[in-house]
């Protein structure tokens, strides 16, 4: 009650807009339109999959109906339509949606922007629809539409209710200003009178509690059922036992990280990528990860954006995840971004176990923005996988080439923003990944091929940045070259000139300024000491925001300008992302 | 024919993905999918607007048809159903949309994600719908659906056409592999021959080089006609012969800039904002420019995702941009931001002198934010108008308050990202935004009440960063507070403080980062001279990235964590937003 009394109160359990980790009971982060929609999209597919997966002829262990209720802003969110368009294909008959049809957006009436028939375009999404013309007082409609909506098993439902926003207010109903602000203490008294409501403020009658409180009672039972339920699942199929377990726990495996892959020659045990494994491209070296990570977390799933073969996210073992193989884990999202960073979010927090992975070009990052930043707020544990991650893609030209999206990511609270530079650290950022189970992170992969350098390791990644290689002594180089990814065999190669000028420089790899910032002081010290200014990034991407680490008398060399169409050796030759440029201008430091 | 052998080569005209200003007749840059489609609503809203403008019983001097390709890959995409909603809602007659329903995206047959019915979906949404079975070689068949689409006069036509990609490939048609990737010879042999096409490469027959300069005659033909229709059109309206000039022409009315408001106060005339005039919103002002500007700009128009009413963006003199009142300036666009910004963006480059401004709380910049970017790319000068950009907004909590956006788009190449502080700031930030034609502008506006700063001007917001106030002499300043928009006001107060302690405290307004950049290294050290390191950023957004600016030395105040929910005065105060915190932590340096 004081929560209630403390609406949208620092600190209270009553924010502007519901919260998850804020507020008991609220499972997903909402507010930007449209978001929760498609969270409720991957909450059915997650109960879908799982049911798939764990249920058996004899005990059905898995199984829950998804309701999601959305307003005609949600309607009008491009996100929404990717979504639907999905849980149709995928046939969610579980999933149930209401779709709160009170004709009033914040501008007034929606007949100013919003005359498409909506259950029309639904049903050409793949849902069944139906229509419950009075939403305001019709309870027994609204119960047989439920029953309908259940009754359809191989589709999702949408559930149109015609209501009256505001309803009981006499002044106010049917207005846009009942949206966002208070009625006012007038319209207060007129809506209780003509509602004939005459108890206190914040009273709620015993008859009310008294109704409410049956659902203590039942929600009780049917939690003690299932447990009975689940005890016996455990004596019959001890095995499933133990993997659903780790689902709903999100307990990881022991062991799990031995799994991530180490090194492209086979044959030849070792401990680590060496300069002598071929060169590959670190999206590459990602699919291997993908691949060890599924078969040791039985939670582990997820898909591209229509990219599979580029991003190299396809789950060999498994197939597609559809309509009648929801057992399997490849998600094929279609080109469908925004609306796969919200259905990852929402697999992601149906259960602590399930981890989804997505993937799209790193520069499409832009098209799904709204979903990762909820993705990071709501702490849901998404591994973003964005491939071709800087001008290296080549001739997709300037639209495809991200240019500031990883320092745009950088920026963003609670996430982690990876840029890996060969297998060790590509292993690295997934160990990552997998254990920052709160907070999201962003692979930022090359679509060209890396040399594995020395002195790399899965474990440094970690430390989000630490010392490739360094000829001075006395934690005193000369020069600190500090880079990521694809530009860390620049640095390695140009530190290696420089170094017969008996130059005494140092190779920096900032594979992630998240983890970095967050170690002790004495440990930066001692990789990047504050007396040495003379410092040199090189990033493909902009250099705003490298002054952090190379101070007023450093330099960075990066593209602070959108690229251009052409194969990816000539770009970087005429951006200056060259050996011969890192010299030059290391010598003016 | 050069530039055809140089494709995706650097510096032709023949980039990976088309683009305007690279290649004459390319009108849009797209390649992002989706975002063709929802330009070419905007050339077809703009094209009704000016004809229903300017158009004469006897003349109609603005008629065309708006013709767009889109395939599978652009029909998965939420941006695409956005604005075929608002094409239907507006019934934009003269859009012709061409579906390339070839069954293959990247990833294989669309079967295994895009099963909806997308004719349906569009008749829904207010659509003419016509299927082409045979888009191969059924040319008639297409040329009759266009003849049937233009004469559907009330709403748009949407024709599916079914093709085969790499038609006419005996092994790779019908497959994902010609998505992307060359033919490689053998199967370009395999092509021809099967084409019976037997030129050499590069060759164009004289046969079909004739049939096509036929369309040299009938351009130069029509475009004489058209000359002689608008000189009859001059001598007879030659008032709005002037103004549709401007609007083709791009050239902006002389003196339009003395429009801008300078006073709130408006009975008695003063040269700019005092702090004699109220308080207000940043937001409010905005209004007063956009009114402003609307009377003496006759390409000015645009409109809000839905928040019209909050990010102050009606146009009190006109009516809605509607089905049946074209003419009309203010665009009502629904809750969908991202079709928003790509139609604006088709808007803009259908005209130079049409200047669209569209409108959405800041932090949804996020929702539109590869359209911003395409924006910045293909030159087009939209004014994103950004209300509500900081914790400032308060109650509605952290899904809604911007914290990094204001950085991620500072990283962005060819965009202007302005933060006024006050009346004088916000009149600088529309002088500055209607300028610039060739890079949009984002405005970044405050929803809390702000006053009117001694020492703000219009004139200066042009260099970016300026002084507001200072007690130092010969450049030599103890200590200097940097900051923008909203917190500008607290940099004053401390330093009023500050001085009082006799110390020498300069105040500089940054409130265009990029246009500070691009000023004289002389002016810029007169504003920040190098040798002051006692430096103090206050803003209501990440500190990451304003090491730029105030060094190894300096410190900066700011919000590196999510928002909460709760009056602006408590979150402004939790997160040490205030005089008394600036205060203290000048006091260390």
């Amino acid at each position: 009650m004081d929560d209630l009394k403390a609406f949208r109160q620092l600190g209270s359990g009553t924010p502007g807009h519901p919260e998850n980790f804020e507020t008991p009971g609220v499972e997903v982060t909402t507010g930007p339109l449209g978001q929760g929609f498609a969270n409720a999209v991957g909450l059915a597919f997650a109960e879908k999959h799982l049911a798939a997966r764990f249920n058996k002829t004899d005990l059905n262990i898995v199984d829950h109906y998804t309701y999601v209720i959305l307003g005609d802003g949600c309607q009008m969110e491009g996100i929404s339509n990717e979504a639907a368009s999905l849980a149709g294909h995928w046939g969610l008959g579980k999933l149930i949606a209401f779709y709160d049809d009170n004709h009033i957006s914040i501008d007034g009436s929606t007949d100013i922007t919003f005359t498409e028939d909506v259950l029309a375009r639904y049903e050409a999404l793949g849902w069944h629809t139906i229509w419950v013309k009075n939403g305001n007082t019709g309870y027994d409609d609204i119960r047989d539409a439920i029953r309908e909506a259940k009754a359809v098993k191989k589709k999702p439902t949408l559930i149109k209710v015609t209501t009256t926003i505001g309803f009981g207010s006499p002044n106010k109903a049917n207005t846009y200003s009942v949206h966002g602000s208070a009625l006012g203490s007038k319209e207060v008294e007129a809506t209780r009178s003509n509602l004939q409501w005459h108890h206190e403020p914040f009273h709620v009658p015993d008859e009310v509690k008294r109704h409410w409180s049956h659902h203590v009672d039942e929600g009780a039972s049917l939690e003690a059922e299932w447990n009975k339920k689940f005890a016996e699942y455990e004596k019959k199929y001890h095995q499933e036992a133990v993997e659903l377990k780790t689902v709903i726990s999100g307990e990881l495996p022991s062991g799990w990280d031995s799994a991530l892959p180490v090194s492209t020659i086979s044959e030849s045990y070792c401990h680590m990528y060496t300069p002598e494994c071929p060169p590959d491209a670190t999206r590459n070296l990602s699919q291997k990860c993908l691949n060890a990570l599924a078969k040791v977390i039985p939670g582990f799933l997820g898909g591209s954006a229509d990219l599979a073969t580029s991003n190299m996210t396809l789950l060999k073992m498994f197939g597609d995840f559809q309509r009648d193989t929801p057992e399997q884990r490849n998600i094929r999202f279609g080109v469908r971004e925004h609306a796969m960073g919200a259905i990852s979010n929402g697999i992601a927090v149906h259960s602590p176990g399930l981890i989804p992975y997505c993937a799209t070009f790193f520069v499409f990052t832009d098209y799904m923005r709204a979903a990762i930043r909820l993705s990071a707020l709501s702490e849901s544990g998404v591994v973003f996988v964005m491939t071709h991650d800087s001008i290296g893609l080549g001739e997709d030209g300037p639209t495809h080439q991200p240019i500031e999206q990883l320092f745009s990511l950088r920026a963003m609270p609670n996430i982690l923003s990876l840029r890996p530079a060969d297998g060790n650290e590509t292993s690295g950022a997934y160990k990552v990944a997998i254990l920052n189970r709160k907070r999201p992170s962003i692979l930022a992969l090359s679509r060209q091929k890396l040399p594995h350098l020395n002195g790399t390791s899965i474990d440094a990644v970690a430390k989000g940045g630490y010392i490739i290689s360094d000829n001075s002594s006395g934690n005193k180089p000369d020069l600190i070259l500090i880079s990521t990814g694809s530009e860390l065999e620049i640095a390695e190669k140009a530190a290696a000139e420089l170094r017969k000028d008996h130059r005494a420089v140092r190779v920096v790899s900032l594979v992630c300024w998240e983890l970095f910032e967050e170690q002790a002081e004495e440990y930066k010290e001692s990789v990047l000491p504050s007396e040495v200014t003379s410092r040199l990034s090189i990033e493909a991407g902009v250099t705003l925001g490298w002054e952090k680490y190379i101070g007023q008398k450093g330099k960075a060399i990066g593209v602070d300008r959108f690229g251009a169409s052409a194969p990816a050796g000539k770009i970087y030759k005429e951006l200056g992302l060259t050996v011969e440029n890192v010299i030059a201008i290391a010598k003016t430091l």
